[in-house]
Order: C-alpha cells, then structure tokens, then sequence
C-alpha cells in the first residue's frame, strides 16, 4: 500500500476497522483460550462457553436487553432472520411490514421474503423518517412487524425511536430497530421490542453479530442450525472492542464531531459538491458528501493514491444499483459520493492532511493535474 | 482446568481443535493485514481481497473445484443452504431429496426445508449406504437431488462414493457430497457434484465454511447477503491449515490409525461395552463405543476430571435428542456413547494414559471406586 506520508489514514470505518491494540489483545488471548465448541462438556468447552457467557453478559448491559434474550449469532444476515422471521412468526396472518425508506437493502430483502407486503415510508430532506405518514401505515390490522433503525450508516441520521415507539406501542406492533450502524457511537437505542447490533462496525473483528429482543417481545426462535457454533473469540473481542468504545465515548464523540464539520465544510469549499448536513442527532462520525461530474470510483482512487481509504457510492462491488438507495430517498442524485466514517484514533492532523488531499484529487479527477 | 499429568489431553477433535502453531501465526498475521472488508476500493480492501483470493485458489486445489465455483461463505448452515438451495432452486418441479439415513441433521434440516419429501436410505451394520437401495430411489422423475456424505463424524465410515456417483449419473440426479468430517483426514472425494467443507474440523478458526461445485454442476446462487462479509482472517487460516495437514497427512493418518486401533481394542477390554469397527475404509482419527448401563455424561465428566476431553453422545447440549440418530441407524442402542476425534499432534503416550484413565473412569462410575 502506498503510503505518502508515511501512513495510511484509514476514513472508511464503517462496518471494518482495524482493531485497536485492547480489542486485538483480547482477541488473541481468546483465539488461545476460546478456541472450543462451548456447547460440549469437557474443561476445553466450558471454559469457551464461561468466556462466551461473560461476553454476552458484557453486551446485552450496554444494550440494555436482558442477557437471555441477547443471542449472539454468526452474521448480521443470519441476526436480521431472528429478529424480523421470529418476531413475523409469532403475528399469525398479519403480512404486512413497515419500514422506513433508507433502511439497509439486506434487511428490506429479509423483510421482502418473510412479509406478503413491503410498505415503506418516506423520508425528510434530513433524512429523518416522516412520523405522519409512519402512523397511517402502521393504522391497519395487517401489520406484522415495524422496521425503523436507530441511525443511518451512510448519512448518519438518526431516527426520532422515542416517536416511533409510542405509535407503534399505540398500534400494537412490535417495533424492530437495526442499530448496525449506531452501537459504540451514540447512546444505545432506548425504544423498540428488538434490535440487531454488528460488532464490526465498533471495532470488533467479523465473526458474530447480535440480536436482542427485549421483554416482553414475543418471538418464535428460529430453529438453530446446530451446526453453526458461535465462534467465542469474536465474541469475547466484541464485548471488550464496546466495552473500549463506551468507556471514552462521549469525548471521542466530541472530537470527531468537530473533525466531521470540519470535513463537511471542506467538501463544500471543493466546489460542485452535494454536502449532506443533518439538522438533527446524528452520528458523531459519519460525513458524506457528492461530487457532482465526477466519477466515484475515480476520486475515491485518486485519494487511496495519496494514502487515504474513503467508502464510494459504488464501493461495495457486489450490490448491484451503484446508485445509493439512500441518497435517492433524500432526492438527491448522488453520483461521485464520498462516504467517510471516523474511527476514533483519527486525528485532526489526519484530517488536514485529507483536506489537501481532497482538493488535489478533485482537481486530479477533473483533469486539470495530471494523477499523481 | 485439571491437569493431573500437567498437560491436558484433547481427544475429542472433530468440528473443533487448538490451533497449530503454524495456522495460529497465519491467523493472527491475517487479522493484522486482512481486516478491511474485501469488497471496497481501497488499498486495505484489495490487501483482503488478495489474501481471500489466495486462499480460496489454495483450498479449491486441494478440493479438485474449479476457483470460481468455490465459495467460502461464513458458516456451515448457509453452505449447505447455498449448496442444497442452489441445486433444487435449478430442478423444477422435482421434489424429492434423497439422503443416506446418517447424513448430518443440520443437513437434512435443509433439505426437509427444500423439498417436499426426504427419502432416507439406510445402511449396512458398518454405516455403509445401501447401493441397490440408493438406485431404487433415485429411479424417479421426481428426485430433485442426492446427499451422501463422504465420511461420517460420528463413527468414521466412508461412503462408496465413485458408485453412489455412478448412481446418480445414470439416474440424471445431482449429487450433493458433505465433506465436512473428512478434508484435511483422507484424500478429498474424487466424486460428486459439489460438496461442502468445513474448515474447523481440519484444525481451522471458526469464521468460514466452503461449498464448492464442480463443473458443470448447474446451481442458482442464493441471493447473496450483501451485508454478511467475508471473515478473511479466518479464511486465510484455513487455507493455512489445510496445507499444513495436507503435507503431513498420509504419515499422520497412518500413525493415528494405530492409536485409533489401540482405543478400540482398549474399550472393548473394560467390558460391556460395544465397539463401533467400521470393515471398509474409515477416518483414521475416529473412534466410538458405547458403554452399556454407563451414563455417557457421567463418564465424559470423569475422565474430563482426569485430563482428557472426548465426545459424548449427548454431550452437544443444543441437540433435541441424546439418542445418536447415526447409531439409530447402525441398529445400535448407544447409550453412554464415547467419541474420540485425535488431531495431529496426539502421542502414543497421550492415547496410553488415556487407556489407563478410561479403565479407571468406568470403573469410578459403575460405582466400584469413589470419584476422584
């Protein structure tokens, strides 16, 4: 990897990021010590499954579910299956599933397959999901489940859940809330029947996710595939990567809220840009903007080129539409997007030097420098 | 942990074992270099990228799979679903599965999802499919596909595979191979249209599981869980593992043949107990006996006390039934069921202490000796 200033800067931490030297410890320790099946009987095993006990222990407190209702499952997919198969199994004929407009597209194709009926409702030019319109949706006997989640991973919105709550509570609909993108970065979700949490995405190595149900949702479980055991060390590297981040979370929160303005108004300053600035709670570390004429994956490139990792529209190589969902709710063609999300060990120095950065790369792109 | 001897002995190392010093290394080097989610544009992405490439060429060589059509996915339940989903999904109409009576349950979970019938095929008194049974049952336009596992965990029978294969060629029938207790102990299966791997057992992280399709085996992909990265890392790893057995394996498999013979002959010494000796070919680290009028938990635990781990009938504390459907199947009331898996670096003098441990434990349960 080429590294200019003799460091990469890593501005894509959304979903991955490199484990800090807590959470890498950890994971370490527990590949040693965690390696077992922890669903058998011997030392091996009990001492993975007491490992995976405490971990579990360790999460279901920050996400304030109860600890028997927090089961950690191999993959966010296989999460979203729980909670919205589970919680549609048990309201019999009802089909129906209503969901905001910009939630994530894997959980709208759960949602497709286990609902007769998708309605999504709109979203404000914040990105925040319109509460009326909400309401006269969820107004129906054929409601199975609402879908509504706590923040957005692209635009960093964050949803009015407390709103949400009280209309689905009043409809007698349990309320389903993907915080995939929001756990270590804010205050955990205080409102919805369940939840799905994706340890990745606050610096925790792949290799579990988490649903959470709390009482008294009811929920069919989904048979477990057996075969599937939890893998222990992700886990246990999960609970010490979010024990890490809620430690130091509102300071790191402020720090990075300021870095973010400051990268909002330099995409700004760049010229042609769509700079997306939320007017509500939003997260601290996601800023994301549209270079309008510009080729995504070209500037994206030019930037890795100068030693920085920033997300693209069109970065993840197997969705199939480039065009994000999301940007097209907030009716903005987004075309050049640049995603950025902060993980807390960027500094403003980092920042600065991707502010040059930016500059050079879209003057680069747009033809007037030749690439460096 | 106890450890009477000063080192505890793992004997029950199938789906899961420690880590060799060499896969370790790779693993943990693969956490550092192979963190970043492969599928983005950057530098650290295509860092993953190009590791998860090298890996799947490096598996897909051992397995005989065409690269391309060699799939690491992140568990074991969604390769069977990708592998088993994938081939009906290109069938039709046809909706029949049919199975040998000991394939894995999670397994024929999938398939009684899949189709509208599961017709079991029985086997002989050494866990051998019934051929001309088999043939008969695939004598349908119904049949959507075949499962025969390559080789069993539980008792170590492998499957006739080259005429099980015949079989289904001439009936036009895809067959399915689970491989998930054999790669990494016998020469992969030469036969059959694809085939799912497990990682964990040939000494693997937890984190991936293969499905492969040989050519030109039709299959629709399973719409991909966009959302459900790759685990590299632990892809990596096993691809690491899999060569490291693979160098050694014919030796290993020769010397812990002899260890696997030497715990027959000593559990059929310490008397009523009934040896499972397959007749034809086998995997060469599995042994398994019953222990009449013993409870098969009570002498897991006392031999646990005295240092050693194995498998127990019952001992997967999340399976419905403690009675082994396997041996249901061999005809074989197996209560108080011992299942030994050895891995590589199991000694002569680890399988001797064992001997004397085993003798010891059986008689502390039977009541003659108080507990140590």
């Amino acid at each position: 990897m080429s590294e200019p200033n003799g460091r990469r800067v890593f501005l894509d931490a959304s979903g991955s990021a490199p484990l800090s030297p807590r959470t890498r410890e950890a994971f370490v320790a527990a590949i040693d010590e965690g390696w077992a099946d922890p669903e058998r009987l011997h030392s091996e095993s009990r001492q993975a499954r007491a490992l995976l006990d405490g971990a579990r222990e360790s999460i279901a407190a920050v996400l304030g579910s109860p600890v028997e209702r927090t089961l950690v499952v191999p993959t966010i997919g296989l999460a979203f299956d729980r909670v919205v198969g589970g919680i549609a199994a048990t309201r019999g004929e009802r089909g129906v599933i209503v969901a905001s407009a910009i939630e994530r597209r894997p959980l709208l194709r759960v949602a497709q397959r286990v609902a007769s009926e998708v309605v999504t409702v709109p979203i404000d030019a914040s990105g925040v999901i319109d509460l009326e319109e909400f309401r006269t949706s969820l107004d129906s006997d054929s409601v199975s489940l609402a879908l509504v989640q706590h923040a957005n991973q692209e635009i960093g919105t964050i949803q009015p859940l407390m709103e949400a709550h009280k209309a689905t509570v009043s409809a007698g609909v349990p309320l389903v809330v993907d915080a995939t993108a929001s756990i270590g970065h804010v205050d955990p979700p205080q409102h919805g029947d369940a939840l799905v949490a994706d340890p990745a995405d606050w610096g925790a190595p792949r290799g579990v996710a988490i649903a959470a149900f709390r009482a008294p949702t009811r929920f069919a479980p989904i048979p477990p595939m057996v075969i599937d055991k939890v893998n222990v060390p992700a886990a246990l590297a999960a609970a010490v990567a979010l024990e890490e981040r809620e430690e130091n979370r509102r300071a790191v929160a402020r720090t990075l809220e300021t870095l973010t303005c400051r990268l909002r108004d330099a995409a700004e300053s760049v010229g042609e840009t769509t700079v997306f600035r939320p007017t509500g709670p939003s997260l601290p570390h996601v800023a994301t903007f549209a270079c309008a004429k510009l080729d995504g994956e070209a500037l994206a490139s030019e930037l890795d080129r100068r030693g920085f990792a920033v997300g693209s529209g069109s970065a993840c190589t197997t969705e199939p539409s480039p065009q994000s969902h999301v940007w097209e709710a907030l009716g903005v063609s987004g075309s050049g997007i640049v995603r950025i999300g902060l993980h807390p060990a960027i500094t403003t120095a980092d920042v600065e030097a991707f502010v040059v950065a930016l500059g050079e790369s879209v003057e680069a792109v747009r033809g007037f420098l030749p690439p460096r």
